[in-house]
């Protein structure tokens, strides 16, 4: 085997561990939490579903290909919770480590092509990269609300930092924002699954008050 | 929420189940057989990595797509695990209805794109679906080579049917059935991992007269 497919080879053997990253989020049947590499997947087949509600012309392959690599940093800085505000501290500084190893095992025009695409999602500036993230927000959304909103319950998921992390969906496409709000969050609030922090309660959704607090 | 936004979402909230399906293959540290939404999310980047080594030139990102749906069948289908022959006489039938019932849950459009590319990939004659089937075959062998051949010999299983499985590989990739033959199957022979059941050792990998034994 030449050197180019061994490092081929062995990056493609070391993103089997992907499979073994555990996600919060659970499957629709809520026995078991979802892992890293099926969470991927699950946003890969829903861009290619879902690429005419962006809110910008996307190169769907383009976006596909950064939903296929975007946790796979997460096999060496593990995953953070969206709502653990310790973890988040360092997360930056542990996922760029994992990249500049993990895509370094390739050979270097596909190390530098997939670690400028996970920069790209990472900075989330670009359509593509916008609408990738706002299909990482919206996919768990979807699933919580598939279980009735029953993990959010168990958890005691607060609307006002649900809304600061998921207003990134917004940017990318407007109508799954609008979906995602009006269709799985708002009726979950009224059905007390999520807790209503809002200091008042006037629908506005300004949470900039209670924020602060946590 | 729009009629075909809908469907959408349904047909989406339903490709979670994928993840439930179990296949035959470990994961490389042997803890536990993997999935198919797993197994499809390493083919998928598995060609974006390997791509340079399909037998013709092919559309990456056409072969990408036929990689994330193509064991969306399972979901109502079921895997069959590849030395399973009573479970093959039924397989095409059962697959069939489960994408005839599966992908007309989408928008027309979608619903006939999806299946095209399903019936693309399952009759196997053109360069994409040729290198996707490779890849079908090429992924679960490297894991299992990554186990040092353990589950291979748990299972008994047998170089002849193996090789008229993978023979599939060349057909997509010379250099990646190559590689497979070499590095992890021939040796796992040698080390005694996969019964050698052809009637003579003469390197031939003439199965013919073996084949019909069973």
């Amino acid at each position: 085997m030449n050197e180019r497919l061994r490092q081929q080879i062995d990056f493609l053997t070391i993103l089997d561990r992907e499979k073994q990253i555990e996600r919060k989020t659970r499957l629709t049947d809520g026995n078991r939490y979802e892992n890293d590499a099926e969470h991927a997947w699950h946003l890969a087949v829903s861009a290619l579903i879902l690429a005419e509600y962006a809110n910008n012309d996307i190169d769907v392959f383009k976006t596909v290909k950064m939903l296929l690599f975007h946790d796979v940093v997460e096999i060496e800085a593990g995953d953070t919770y969206a709502y653990d505000t310790e973890g988040q501290k360092t997360q930056a500084e542990r996922e760029r480590k994992a990249a500049d190893h993990l895509y370094s095992m390739l050979p270097d025009d596909q190390a530098q092509h997939f670690r400028e695409l996970w920069d790209e999602f990472d900075h989330g500036n670009t359509p593509e990269a916008r609408f990738a993230r706002a299909l990482d927000r919206f996919q768990p959304t979807m699933q919580n609300a598939a279980q009735d909103g029953n993990d959010w319950k168990a958890r005691g998921v607060r609307l006002c930092p649900m809304l600061a992390r998921n207003k990134e969906t917004g940017k990318g496409s407007q109508i799954l924002w609008d979906l995602s709000l009006n269709e799985w969050i708002l009726p979950n609030v009224q059905a007390g699954n999520i807790i209503d922090d809002r200091v008042s309660n006037d629908d506005s959704f300004d949470c900039s008050s209670t924020h602060d607090k946590k």
